[in-house]
């Protein structure tokens, strides 16, 4: 597509950037900023550039947050001799939600990921091993997406921390809550067989 | 969700103000920033802000232009006479993606739409009605959406030009190329039928 204007082309392959967003949204995007007061598109450019530009994280967890120590980690009443580790703030939110998990976090900030050039030194994973060296926790969760990126991950950080005897456990796989037996997909299947439980165990919740 | 950080919060707040962009995206998108590096932003923030302070239209189609006259409009080998009315450029660049029209275009910017409270005084129609009596075209195509808002706009056209005596003539409507009649909407089907045209026509693409 050829657009007919330099400013328009220029900002719809610049969202077009975006994960998950083609030209076609892109352009449908553009153009509803056109249709909103210019206030509209500078509190949005606005919001992007300082959250970009001042964003900070947890010296502690690496989660974002506005403070040098972020809210989980400056609550005493937290268990802070149990360290879960995840990708992003997103999976922190979504343990939070459970209401569960009374432990504190460590944020990588990403996955390894040799296919997109993302090695352990461009996530916070010297940094959770340098802490765990020295917070000594009494267990280590891994609560990683179940991916390649995921799994590498794991064993990345298993095998830097082996040495402490520090143990290190990842989060039960098997068939989801309301999933039918019928439609889970065969890995998951064959993992939920091989790691069963005895039945008392699931009548815990 | 309560995001840990005020920064964040009003970055995920600004990107799911978007159409079609929820909470979750628009935290996928603002931690996808994250990982880039900060020239990624600024240049997606520039390029917004560039195109919604510094979008210029063309004087005669209201096309988004970077000159005063678009690359249609001053096209001489176009048929001028021929008016075709669209709701946006990206109705534009279909129609010319099929490069069987010659005529010239009027881009009204928008629809009417009493819901959102967008007026004909809104988008660029009171510029279609001057534009129809100074350069008394041959006949205005209305080219609009099936939709409410389409037909509101195109009723309010025909009837802002009809004592001009301008012929206007607006898109078949009909089955769709390679839609099966069995799945075609009997809206669709009903006018399909009224609307019926000699077979010999059907063959002239």
């Amino acid at each position: 597509m050829e657009y007919p204007s330099e400013l328009l082309s220029r900002a719809v392959e610049e969202i077009a950037k975006l994960p998950g967003i083609g030209k076609r949204t892109a352009l449908k995007l553009a153009l509803h900023l056109l249709k909103q007061p210019p206030e509209y598109t500078r509190e949005l450019t606005e919001a992007l550039s300082a959250f970009r530009r001042e964003v900070r994280y947890c010296s502690r967890c690496h989660n974002i947050s506005d403070t040098d120590t972020c809210e989980i980690c400056a609550d005493p009443a937290r268990d802070h001799s149990l360290i879960c580790v995840v990708e992003d703030v997103r999976d922190v939110l979504a343990i939070e939600n459970t209401g569960q998990y009374r432990g504190v976090y460590h944020v990588l900030g990403g996955l390894i990921s040799p296919m997109e050039g993302v090695g352990p030194e461009d996530i916070f994973l010297p940094q959770l091993v340098e802490r765990v060296r020295k917070e000594r926790p009494r267990e280590i969760i891994l609560a990683l997406s179940p991916t390649v990126e995921g799994d590498t991950t794991g064993l990345y950080i298993y095998k830097k921390v082996k040495d402490t005897g520090i143990p290190v456990s990842t989060l039960a796989r098997g068939v989801a809550f309301g999933e039918e037996i019928e439609f889970a997909d065969e890995m998951t299947l064959a993992r939920s067989l091989a790691n069963r439980i005895p039945f008392e165990n699931s009548l815990k919740f």
